[in-house]
């Protein structure tokens, strides 16, 4: 038996993300368990080291699956990107340690969030970024964005609907920068609760709107309670860039 | 009545092109010509400035059209962009003289094309580039693509279905550049024929290829033959950029 990793690029606007789903509704991890096993003739399950959500793209998503098979990796990644749609690609493989969980391993995740801040939406961009039309004060933003660093309790920023046990997480750095029309928010840390990217950035967003001041942040995160938090950012603008085992 | 110029962003992916084609078949001008007849009450017919192929997308196509409404221009653009379908954009509108054309007042068109120069392909820019996993030798492209600048017989670059009655065209400026994994080309000219810009990408690929020498551009110029130039390279890594007038 072998243990193989990949790393996957995908755009996940045609997908109920990353998590298989019953009734077939198309997930990134049903894809790839359908077309691993009818190509494999084994059962593959391929697990994933982030539950990336409906619409969420990743260009550094990385999963395994244990395997029987011979085949070099090459062969095995040519042949994947072949048989994938073309909205799922394998962009790394190798054989690791039976023992290596994607899940259980990863030391350390990078999420970038792209806003498009211009007067008018755009059509090459639409799935690729959140359009906003009114100014943002990026300064503020960044000095805002400063006070999620840290080990916390992250209970303001969870989806309502999560079944995680407790929100303590390690927010390890929060990066906000401009480039051209976008702006574009990368948030480090050990590990994330459901949507919790996502409320950041709604969060930096009225902060940047000018809707409260950046020293608000702290007593949101101290407030330990969602509706203290802003609205959920759209999936479209975020992507899991890199997973550090 | 009022001529009102249009300044559009498309993704070009699921239109038949530009140019309104008979039997329901989708282009961006029949799309618009549609939306625009039925909010404004008229029979409304757009004039672009150029006929972009299928799937090529454009962020500065600029189009015209005469209507008798007397809604402002600002509040025009913003309905457009609600009643229009999100992969067609209006990102500039204003008022002009009536008798400016697109086609005939064009002095210079600007087109870029993209290049996905990597191992694997892209989930994220499969619409957006044209993927090619081999090594392309940049310097000696650079030094090829000067040979295109000048007002020359581009024959040899034409599409064999083209309507043109003669190859003729300036070109001003080719530039090439690296922008991480993606070699960037941008062609500037007063003019182009049918393909020619994508058949000039084909033909610099070719000798970044190792093909032929930068020198031999200048020899399948002068040939006026079409069978001389290498491939076209597929429309989905073109974008119309912007036009002068």
């Amino acid at each position: 038996m072998r243990n193989i990793k990949l790393t996957l690029e995908y755009e996940g606007t045609r997908y109920a993300g990353w998590q298989i789903q019953p009734g077939g509704i198309e997930t990134v991890q049903g894809v790839l368990n359908r077309t691993l096993s009818v190509f494999l003739g084994e059962d593959i399950k391929v697990a994933g080291a982030s539950r990336t959500d409906a619409g969420v793209h990743a260009f550094g998503q990385v999963a395994a699956f244990k395997s029987a098979t011979t085949i070099p990796c090459q062969g095995l990644q040519r042949k994947l990107n072949v048989l994938l749609p073309p909205d799922i690609v394998v962009n790394g493989i190798e054989e690791v340690s039976l023992d290596f969980d994607p899940r259980c391993h990863a030391k350390s995740k990078t999420y970038l969030y792209r806003i498009l801040n211009s007067p008018t939406p755009s059509a090459l961009h639409r799935h690729f970024a959140w359009h906003l039309h009114y100014p943002l004060d990026l300064e503020s933003m960044a000095r805002g964005g400063r006070s999620f660093i840290g080990k916390m309790d992250f209970t303001s920023f969870m989806a309502r609907e999560s079944d995680a046990t407790h929100g303590v997480r390690e927010v390890t750095s929060v990066e906000i920068g401009k480039v051209g029309d976008f702006i574009e928010i990368e948030v480090k840390g050990t590990a994330f609760l459901r949507h919790m990217v996502r409320i950041m950035v709604g969060t930096l967003v009225a902060l940047g709107r000018g809707k409260f001041a950046p020293a608000h942040i702290t007593e949101i995160i101290v407030a330990r309670d969602r509706s203290q938090a802003a609205m959920t950012a759209p999936p479209r603008g975020l992507f899991l860039k890199e997973i550090i085992f």
